[in-house]
């Protein structure tokens, strides 16, 4: 594989922030051995979407996965073309001397399966008829993205990961992977995640599925033969989910009960700013994501429970596990609230595993982990800082 | 006026619990003289649908108003029939003996303006054209249903009520009445209240708005002309809203991750419990409630701001009540929190006005205030068997 290019800066006619990877350029990897999946189908053969930022070292110990959560995708860091008006979702914790250092470190991230980004998703075609899955493509759980990741780091030529490092729905697959391939990796950096959902978080999820659900354009998720899109089903999902990624206090501080036209004008119309910025953000997410991934999504995280093979005690799931812990949790997060990761912390202490536990105070809410409160990003890259990553790292 | 006459229970095939207000029977109220709006429209003429327990004394100083909730009306005790599996909606609340007591007071309960359970609302005839109101009707704002109560409260031949008593919505029309009718009410009881939405409850109804609006069968609020309903919009609006009705613990203990058929289907139909208790509140509630109500509703509540024209002073709101108050929260309450509790009690000590608070320690939730919780409920007895209802009371 050849590795995405830092660009001469200077023949750019704007310039990229200096701490920033620079333009990237994804690849996309082919795997045709059929890929079994805990549904009890597989995938005959399917396509991963990556990027990679720094270089891998020459004993190949200094590679970190970064792993996404329900709407992220590969493009974690860096820009695509100059004219970018953003960067990756994650660039603020991974660039030259950030928390994930790309001068130490060689980072991966991937399009999980079942994503809408590039990797074989709803979108891509079926094989088997040449259709597009749509509905058909099979609910995709934690463990089968992590096996499929697996195989992605063997591609690689990747023996073990420095760390495997996610939030949220991401910090799930990084408990995974330390159950499933606990030589494989030796540091799991867990952010603002939980051991599974409450049953408050299957509720939202679940109002989120029966917005799309019952969307006329759903068609039973074969809207691409009827050439719509569930757009009201999957808006409706994406600002109910807004709310649950900001606290109380977030939105407060954000919005506060300001009217957009500064008096009420007693109808139905945008009459709050908060309301104004859901439905944007509702609006925009529909023309960059599919509904059938956003289904897939919300099971991965309602099945996720890796203590319920371990007669539900989390400390024997995390028996075997190799890697040191790094937990994170936010203080205002009431998706995944603090005590959700002190279980995470309690069952790893009871397991006699290796844990750091930080709690960031911050008034973001869920969406906390994805923004550089300095408290966190020098705790975050203090803990990275210690990873060895040998000789040439 | 006739007061609903308690059955002879001896009578009857069955029996009714002896706490029970017994079987009721609404009563409609037809009010000509024109109501302005604060939308600065008018409603020309409406009926007002009550029911009343208890027996007014001879001089008239023992009513109490009961204030309704968003989907709330004026069956709040005892039965219809003597089928009924259910009796009102606070039947735990009121009854001879219990914390409203109707051996000592009259209660009236009314279905407010923009209901759709017998009052003029969304679904009556427009006096105007003959057509049904449907979108037309106006928005109505907490201070006009207090208008329409005071207005009420004359044609029953009272001067003065008791006590006027609500929770949540409720709570906020107790607030308005203390504020625009000092002189009419000697108690107020505020129960699971806020002195205005937060951008996160704003947030929530602003979701619940848009399914609503947005399914195909709205038809801009015109549904009853097409003969059809906005049932997915109302479904999803009340699936919300139950999951802001109950806290994450309480819906940890009622159902856990249990799941419906003992394991994952991977498929989309209903798994976890959860799931299917949502889906069957959002059902059942489109064959009881209107959608153009649920919207004035949570247009009322997002008003409500009494503060707003005192220089978003609280305590200058409240400067020229009179009524004692009655002030009460629900530990586990999030979508009013016990500090939104807490504002409004630090505002009336502000102003120097007498106020008790109690904040109960409930797992419920929001819901809390419909639960007949035995230290709630005794709290709330006591402070009712102060209030003085004269020698005839």
């Amino acid at each position: 594989m050849t590795l995405p290019k830092r660009s001469d800066e200077s023949a750019m006619p704007e310039t990229l922030p200096a701490d920033s990877v620079g333009l990237v350029t994804p690849q996309t990897l082919s795997f045709d051995e059929p890929l079994s999946l805990d549904c009890g189908r597989a995938l005959p053969r399917y396509e991963l979407i990556i990027e990679t930022y720094g270089q891998l070292n020459a004993d190949r110990s200094n590679a970190v996965l970064i792993c996404h959560a329900l709407s992220g995708d590969h493009h974690a860091a860096g820009y695509h073309r100059m004219s970018d008006r953003k960067p990756g979702w994650w660039d603020s914790a991974i660039g030259p001397g950030k928390a994930v250092d790309t001068e130490r470190f060689f980072v991966v991230c991937l399009n999980n399966l079942g994503g809408c980004k590039g990797s074989t998703g709803p979108t891509s075609l079926n094989p088997e008829n040449g259709r597009v899955y749509g509905p058909d493509f099979p609910i995709i759980t934690v463990r089968d993205w992590v096996k499929a990741q697996e195989r992605l780091m063997r591609r690689l030529g990747i023996d073990q990961w420095a760390a495997v490092i996610g939030g949220s729905l991401g910090g799930m697959q990084v408990m995974q992977w330390a159950i499933d391939f606990p030589d494989n990796l030796r540091h799991a950096v867990v952010i603002a995640a939980a051991p599974k959902l409450s049953a408050q978080n299957i509720a939202f999820n679940e109002v989120a599925r029966q917005a799309i659900l019952s969307d006329p354009d759903f068609h039973d998720g074969r809207y691409h033969e009827h050439e719509v899109v569930p757009r009201r089903g999957l808006m409706l999902a994406r600002m109910l989910g807004h709310i649950t990624y900001l606290s109380d206090d977030a939105m407060r501080a954000k919005f506060g009960r300001e009217l957009r036209a500064g008096k009420i004008n007693f109808g139905f119309d945008v009459e709050f700013q908060v309301e104004s910025y859901l439905r944007y953000q509702g609006t925009s997410f529909v023309d960059r994501f599919d509904a059938n991934t956003y289904l897939l999504m919300t099971k991965a995280l309602d099945y996720f429970d890796p203590a319920a093979e371990f007669d539900h005690d989390l400390s024997r799931a995390f028996e075997k596990t190799r890697a040191g812990f790094l937990v994170v949790s936010f203080s205002s997060d009431w998706r995944f609230s603090p005590e959700r990761s002190r279980e995470i912390v309690k069952a790893l202490m009871d397991a006699r595993r290796t844990v750091t536990y930080v709690d960031v105070d911050a008034h973001h809410g869920h969406d906390a982990f994805l923004v550089p409160i300095p408290y966190y990003m020098n705790a975050f890259a203090a803990y990275m800082r210690r990873i060895d990553t040998g000789g040439a790292g």
